[in-house]
């Protein structure tokens, strides 16, 4: 139960360093039956895959995962799942140059602090890379929703620095390596990022995802409600600094009955709430959105100190990316995933017998 | 360990209806020794009491405390603290037109679909009525928080409908109803109040709480990351829709050259971080905001539907906040002081033998 | 999660010293439409009250516990349950004399040691007293345990000192204030009894606890096996020095031929396992035994120091249980419930699809 | 925090049945700077291992394990550390005959009903080999408690079948195969053990472990309750179906004025209490005993069912233990290892600014 696990009844432990032997992961509560193969979680990892276009990092990676354990004749069996990637393209002397060294923005100082010795090679345990594992454990999460309870988690990028998308077509998400949901301004985002890199600078980005078909009931008030969940799973993403429920910030000057989703027979007419009522899931698609901050990895210098205190300058080289947020798409869709996962489970526990003579109310648009 | 309790040495767990007898609280890890009383925690639920103006909810409760274990001659034992709120003016005869029918915008759906069952006095368990245990608790954490390492934890109103601060001042914020840190607009903020009452309608509100030489080092990567507990415990306040922390939402449009925190010898030159890098604290400020939605307790008419699916119009009278955004500020604040209680002790637990040869880093201005 | 809360599901979380206002615990995690009243949860307090017979503590407590939220109109409603117990007989002054003294084979040197404070009245929270809301909480458990799964969960005491029963029959337990099975004993024991109390020594007692109708499949292999969390509950009982389950200790000098339990289409031939193999349930009944030790607290002079570190001599007057053995028997009915409760609902989490094509073997006899 | 998951601050998991490709685990809050290497892991390791004498199961495995994170320049870092150990000798056949049968006194049938499906190769998770993980992360415990507290942990055979040690020399302990504490017996026992294999029985068997120099004041009142959690922790075993501390199950017959360890400026003047009191530490050896039950493994047949409820009757050929106690002796080292150290960090955490003016009493004899 330190701080490396997530989740009460669908837990998910990771172990791994940037530049370490392995990255791995232990998926516990996961139920019997579920029909699982490693090629069913390598989709989701090869969409975070470093390398595979020239916007993210030009890091080459296998990330082929294995599974250790818990699945016997291609089904699981209740028991804890094991997974394993090996690192095979690490590039240790590129970070020689930052052992005694902070660079701004980044976690070194905060890790020394705390432990009073870091692996500083590519950030070490502070790396995006150990999100490999939540892609991989999320993926397991994500089929058993899909397959038991018919709910799609889908995510997409809605904001890269200032350019929002013009139009939204969820088709055109898989089509290009910005998840944008609007095919036309991909060459404009193109010519964007690339004048980006050549400045040495780098921009953030805001990811949405959203899960449909959720049953109603799901979040455990009055702690455990399931957005405080979502977004204790979201924040807890690198470069993560902020994290909405539906309507988020935009509630701040909407009046109440503007935000308010009204219902009839025929459904909810809006979805302001993002699919959480009182810390419960309604029915609704649930929306939420993350805040990713640009890295703070770049070739343009700035200022720091090193680890006696004396003033320095820091430059990036090597390998890194100039939008994290490309990436953390299909990490927030398996952080939700994981999320949903665990509360099904404990819906399932307290109130597998509530028969609810209250007919549902079906879901309206996501907002 | 269910959904009522939140934190892993720092535990408060807590139960209570709005019109039930009384609501209470377990607080259960607090080391031995620190000086406590009824009347220090009486100050905070004061703050959060409501009918202590006319912009809140015209409901007047005592809200006296009991400690009724965990202390001995002054001072806390290091066993549990059970603390004590009676209800005493709950007017069950408001509520009786909704007890077959779903306000849009509360819980009621919700809570049916999960239960099967719902006490509908004042919304049960989802009236914002059991916070006040939590400021109770959140009192507690304070007081061992400031007397063993001088963290201060305040918050302050930091939008109000569409209206921002113009000036800041801490020192207004304790001197007007809204938790307004700039004196000059309140005459007409409480114009804006008036008019807003009249009108039947209510607004959302975003609050700021900072918390003030907190040691580096406390996070527990990668899941319980010092901003993601901050999140999860944010977010688990009622009408809460949104978190950030530091720049938050802005730093999506943020250049990597402006966003991150340059350090020099004398201390950070910014704060866009909001106090933690890598979800762990650097010494600088916590900053963090959360977005209260408008309450959707509307003398204007809504439509919903009944238990049975009917459709209805619901409008309610009787008691309720047309902004519930003044009341959070102590709330978010006893919620911060609970994870950064919770975190202090879980950095004691791990990391107390860490000699750090690294210089602290002084703090910079908050942003 | 401190250490003041039990089960991960169903959670109780519990306050309060023997001479402090009161005592309380909080249960959450009950499904919703139990019936429940203070009446219910009545019963077992009764059978362990204080003063009931000349064999127990001379205490005289009323021991009403009341239900402060979590039950609407006679039904639970799935949040958490808060209960209290107003101490209301307390002499403190039998306890002056203590105060700077550790009573040997007593937790106050411990609890100096641990806290560095301690409410040294009547053993503070060191003392049974708080096993009441062990017995109130796990009175909700046995009855949703009963209601839902026709579980019936039964104690009585195996042995006193070093008299055991010549006869067993369920029906004499409820009938004698030591909760013994052979009722042709009663007035042997009894006269045991009166010569002990008047030796001014003490003995202790074993006690088992039985759980029929138990469902196979209850446990999560490998840690939180079903025997390891009954252990784990029962060992947390005032005055336990040991657990076993089934022919526990019994099993070491037993071959594998005998200690193994066949089965036939008729059912298992024996119940060597206790009703618990690998860790989870086989349908057969649970059978525990603990181990109490006598009593501490003794009309005979014992060796100890002060806190200054002393010799000192420690004389026990006031009021006292000889056999502290004789109460234990509702307290371990409870914490078997709770835990069995907890593991009902986790079982339900993850294996609620579960469909195995397997019949249920028979149970066979209780050993 | 599934049931694979031990400890709060110091969280073991583990993963891996006894015929897949690999067993792991992930020891997550090891605090850093701890010198680690795999060679340390390896001695304890090597106790275990399966085939180092005649009377322990003929598997014959490399049990090699490799820590893949957390370690850094020979140096724990405070990141989760993953260990991993794979499956070399398996030998899938010998189980073909199990498949659809299930073995008396094994957890076959509880898992099939539990989960619905079972990797019934070698017993799958329900396997001993998980232990395997248990004794490597116990090592990692072991290491940090003694170098931290000088604390060190042995554990010994105390009876096998009906023999018990007529001399007690701990330097015994680790020449013989048994764990043996009397070298005198050794060839008798030898002897009993061949007759014992010959016959195709088998025998259970009573382990102790103790531990030396823990400080007073360990134990979480009072659910985590230090004896608890060491119940708790051993009773997870498999095979073990009972434990005690101190005097165990003799208390019962056992007077107060003779259980009761008095106190005089010189220490302790016994150890009944085996170390804890009032579910605190006192400072005195931790002593704790555990009874394992014959292996059900036997050459000789017994009956049973088959999974559609027919009457078979089950023999076992290929390589088990006569007796699992044995083997158990580091198995039991280690959890009361990862217990102790679990505590050891939530005491910091909560307790670390406690000074006791109260002078510490000496550790007396163990009993």
């Amino acid at each position: 139960m330190s701080g490396n696990s997530i989740g009460k009844l669908f837990t998910v432990t990771s172990f791994g360093e940037s530049h370490g032997p392995a990255l791995g992961a232990i998926v516990d509560g996961c139920p019997p039956g579920l029909e699982l193969s490693e090629a069913d979680l390598q989709h989701d990892l090869d969409r975070r895959k470093p390398g595979t276009s020239r916007h993210t990092t030009q890091r080459r990676e296998a990330d082929a995962v294995r599974i250790l354990s818990g699945v016997f004749e291609g089904r699981t069996t209740g028991t804890p799942i094991g997974l394993l990637i090996e690192n095979t393209d690490q590039r240790s002397k590129d970070y020689s140059g930052i052992m005694d060294r902070f660079r701004p923005g980044h976690a070194d100082y905060t890790y020394q602090q705390k432990y009073g010795i870091r692996d500083y090679r590519g950030g070490g345990r502070s790396s995006a890379r150990e999100t490999a594992m939540r892609v991989a454990a999320g993926g397991i999460a994500k089929r058993y929703l899909r397959s038991r309870y018919g709910i799609e988690i889908r995510g997409h990028l809605s904001q890269l620095g200032e350019n929002v998308p013009r139009a939204f077509d969820w088709n055109a998400v898989e089509t290009n390596p910005f998840f944008w949901p609007d095919a036309d301004m991909v060459p404009e985002l193109e010519a964007y990022m690339d004048a980006l890199r050549k400045s040495g600078d780098s921009v953030g980005a805001k990811v949405t995802v959203v899960a449909a078909n959720v049953p109603p009931g799901l979040g455990e008030p009055v702690f455990d409600r399931l957005d405080a969940d979502i977004a204790h799973a979201l924040m807890s993403i690198n470069a993560v600094k902020g994290v909405e429920i539906g309507a988020g910030f935009a509630s701040v000057a909407q009046k109440g009955t503007e935000h308010r989703d009204e219902i009839t027979p025929e459904g909810f007419l809006s979805n302001h709430a993002g699919g959480v009522l009182g810390g419960i899931s309604s029915g609704q698609d649930i929306v939420a959105s993350i805040a990713l901050k640009p890295t703070s990895s770049l070739r343009l210098p700035g200022r720091s100190v090193n680890v006696h205190g004396e003033p320095i300058e820091v430059v990036t080289t090597g390998r890194h990316d100039p939008c994290v947020g490309i990436r953390a798409t299909p990490i927030a869709e398996a952080m939700l995933a994981i999320v949903l996962m665990d509360h099904a489970l404990r819906h399932r526990a307290q109130n597998a017998d509530v028969t609810s003579e209250t007919p549902r109310i079906p879901a309206g648009r996501s907002e």
